[in-house]
């Protein structure tokens, strides 16, 4: 920690700084510089983060040298985490492939779907049963029903199922029929239900939030970490800028940001990112080539009667092409789908 | 609802097209323009909007002409609700000053805190007893003894208390204690939150999220009312944007821009919105002049000491020094405080 | 300056990185922390900001500690800057109103406009006769016949005028006819243009580009003072977000943040920052009350017919009324308009 | 166009819509509905686009059905634009690859980093000679001896040259020694340096402003085309958002958007847009992967003494790695560097 004087800050105030610094179990080094006076504090300044320094009189401004979070860091873990779902591996050399509707409609239509698929090369099967919808008179999903459907879809074609819990109320619901679990981007800082899933002992995929940085997104983890559950992979799905002409802007160089910073697997989901069928052959070639360990793609029979995103929609023949093209990419970077 | 058609499309989609708009009970309206064939549909557009119309063949984009919300909407009320809270009237006249802690730490300091804000012109006590924050390792609220410390320091104030919920399971405890409920920023999309609050008979504070459009805003508040609670106010807080010598973004015309198009109350929150104490005032005044009907800053007796957020707190002196500079404006905007 | 090494560094890269402190005559002083070696630089910081530190083996971040600007800054110029135009002064106690139509149309009309907002209050003309518009195929200005009109404008009403240069060749003319230089928003950082208006002895008034940070609007400024110009205001005239509600975000809380830096005059353009006539009022008035020094807003006698910008434009009779409203808020903040 | 009326509008004001309309040389269709009357526009809108239909009493909004700009769009043109430089051809089957430093510093060095990116796989030499800076304190570059510097490195390895310009009076020199012509993201709206780069026969990169829409982007180009140069290329280097663990956010989603929309070749220059040397592989891999016409990226052999933006430059070495990396994705995406 840094902790960077006011011109004029007085000795008494300057000596109470330290005083406080010294409180905390952490050594000051009073540095006077000609234009600043600084203290550079020895010492674990986890303490002295969660203080409100530059509230006391005479600081202008605090300034981390460490990063906040702990146990998913890089430094903490130096090689990645690989979680294993009903066998399949996330966060290995394999790349893995999500699909699926955005939501669960009829049992035959979920079913149809996962069939086609696994024959198209997906490995995880996605659908939601509870849906975050921005007005309340969309559609919100089929609730426990569309976990049955899910289940149902998982007997028949051996997929493991990923679907999303938008309340803590719902986990023993979701502990039942979920393979992976995953929080939305807009439960990402939805701290009770991070909590509540880090309490559980099943896989996690988190999505950022639409604004959230890189730290948050990594401190949002660490709230599941730290209440007990390191099967936690990290999910891409676009952030909000000024752009319209795509539905979000998918930060692609999140990929190898995270890869510096965590252990934690890295997916991106394309198809929220742009938001636009057309856009996300594109988009999922180049977040192989960048480095993801696996995708999340929008698959629907006939995304014009979806119930919701069909806009998003890929057809399953139109997926069953696109992972031939991803393999050779995947191929070129050393790698396999 | 407003359908272009991609150049190009056969009659045959053209006609497909016009068949689904019937058939949800609309009239189509085709218009053969140079460059492009426009579709124009007449009817309640709400019916398609939840259909994914871009998803048809030949569509290229469709264009709503009517906002999505409704019960928040100025259309559907003309005149400006008011809200009462224990006599406090929130949207009439008389701007609202709510003020406290970020956090409830211990009993004697709230009640001090409440007494100071009281005698300094405030007429609603905050303060956090369920915090969210953004890391897991800072302090997270007192929880219920917290809410119990508010209680105390209403039996003594009189003042009536506003506070967070963050959890569905909390509410009865929050309607045993809270007399406003604040939905906090993060969880402006939290939707069975939503929907908890709005099956509830008690004033709400709903803050609009860090990256969340005024469009959405409104939309999460049609959740309260359409769940059947019709006492919301909306809370600007500041936006996330790339300036960083503010902690948000204030986005003041979020005042005149909400005043068109809801009659729900409009509070601004500048202490969060600019998260550096001295720049408050400011940001204070502003409001007053743009027309809100109140605002929530936060106050604390020892900023250097406080749990959460001593960066924003303005110290109980300052606070009514700033209250009787903000009746001058009112005045001058035909407004009491 | 602080410099953070990466874990692991060499004792040989820490002695490389010292010599290098030393050889720009500055003094390291080496810190060795427990997680993180921490070298704090004495001296003036500024002859290492020029240089990539972070890209010597072994640094993982330089944080400077002082601002990169100087002559703007109001460490180096305590009082406020007033600039003198014509009489008319800006930054002091009395508020200026520039206003006018967005871009110069005929002579009449101008001249009309021009009497009309000297009745309703202003005291300065604004009008554009080259104007930088996103599509080529818009109205461009009327170029130095526009310049003509606003001299003759001037010559009747005794306003005198501020318009924009976009191209350093046009600086002899507009030497002739402006008795403020505006740099656009989008020529914030055409640095050649700042350092040619930085050339010569005219009053100056930079407009924040769309994505700047205060930091770079200050640079900017820099720019211009340190070519020799130090009669410079600046103008917040909305950012970009993601919002749409507005045509831009007003970030008015950049009037307290640029006070506190800086000791140039402040300007809000409330027109440009929402793009909609109805809005206007209300944020001219929170200008007044954060502690502008001025407002530039767009009044035109028909808006529906002006060749740019009607959207914005207020008509001459409600601006009148608007400068009285705002003059009650003036007293009301102790200054006057 | 679409032209929705208030609720409530007049028949009057509804008849004085039609008649401008009319006067326009279009064809109004009047269209009752029942919560809003919407007249649909027959006729070349781009005649509408450029007034202030809302400004019009009773208009609500007026939405365009059609884009703005023309020259640069796909309907206009359908194939791909291919743009022939000394031999290189951009915008064809084949990625071109630009390389070299942020800014000219000596001709040895430069010659020498010439020299080794040619051997790495660059069939293109950058090199900036006039540089934007943010700081007026910062290296500006060396003026004409930069370009002279090019030129003998030009000699000796056969690259052709992109260089940058800043002002419309360099424009003779420019034509002296450049072969590309770039203008700079912070020019993108300096709409006088692009009708003077319009007004010239040589090939021209534009690259996209911080926070320039895709719309905006392509206007900009369309001042180009419009002023009579059609050798025109796009370069995404990165738009301004939120996030700071990177320089800028890479947009590479704009990689597709554009294909769909212009005919122009598409470059990505990772380097500015993460601002991070360790990061720009993966993310010249995905541009590759994407779709992207070429790349570039920033090349010196001695980062840590590099007179500007040493922080995100390439050894000539990883230069030369990367690109056989690229060359194995290039063939997975049928092309070829």
């Amino acid at each position: 920690m840094i902790i960077v004087l006011k011109p004029g800050t007085s000795d008494e105030e300057r000596e109470n700084i330290v005083i406080r610094i010294e409180e905390a179990g952490l050594s000051p080094h009073v540095l006077m510089g000609k234009e600043r006076v600084v203290i550079a504090v020895i010492g674990d300044e986890r303490a002295l983060q969660q203080q409100t320094l530059s509230a006391i009189p005479g600081v202008e401004k605090a300034l981390p040298i460490l990063s906040p979070y702990k146990l998913v860091s890089r430094e903490f873990k130096k090689e990645n985490t690989v979680i294993d779902v009903d066998g399949v591996k996330i966060g290995g050399n394999k790349i893995v492939m999500m699909a699926g509707p955005c939501s669960v409609e009829t049992k035959d239509l979920l079913s149809g779907i996962a069939g086609e698929i696994k024959a198209g090369g997906a490995t995880v099967l996605r659908g939601g049963a509870f849906k975050p919808r921005t007005s309340p008179y969309s559609f919100q999903g089929l609730g426990e029903e569309g976990l049955e459907f899910l289940a149902e879809a998982k007997k028949q074609t051996g997929l493991p199922i990923i679907t999303e819990v938008m309340d803590p109320r719902d986990m023993p619901m979701m502990m039942k029929y979920a393979d992976i679990i995953q929080i939305g981007a807009r439960n990402m800082q939805n701290f009770r239900l991070l909590a509540e899933v880090g309490a559980h002992n099943k896989p996690v995929m988190l999505k950022r939030g639409l604004s959230a940085t890189i730290k948050e997104f990594l401190l949002s983890a660490e709230y599941i970490m730290s209440a007990g559950n390191d099967q936690v992979m990290l999910c891409e799905r676009g952030i909000r800028t000024f752009e319209t002409a795509t539905r979000n802007t998918l930060d692609l160089s999140a990929v190898p940001v995270l890869k510096q910073l965590t252990h934690l697997p890295v997916i991106i989901d394309p198809s929220h990112a742009v938001g636009k069928t057309p856009l996300i052959p594109s988009m999922a070639k180049a977040a192989v080539a960048a480095g993801a360990d696996g995708l999340m793609i929008e698959v629907h029979s006939n995304p014009a009667e979806a119930f919701c995103d069909g806009d998003q929609a890929m057809l399953p023949n139109d997926f069953k092409s696109l992972v031939s093209e991803l393999k050779r990419i995947a191929v070129a970077v050393d790698r396999d789908i």
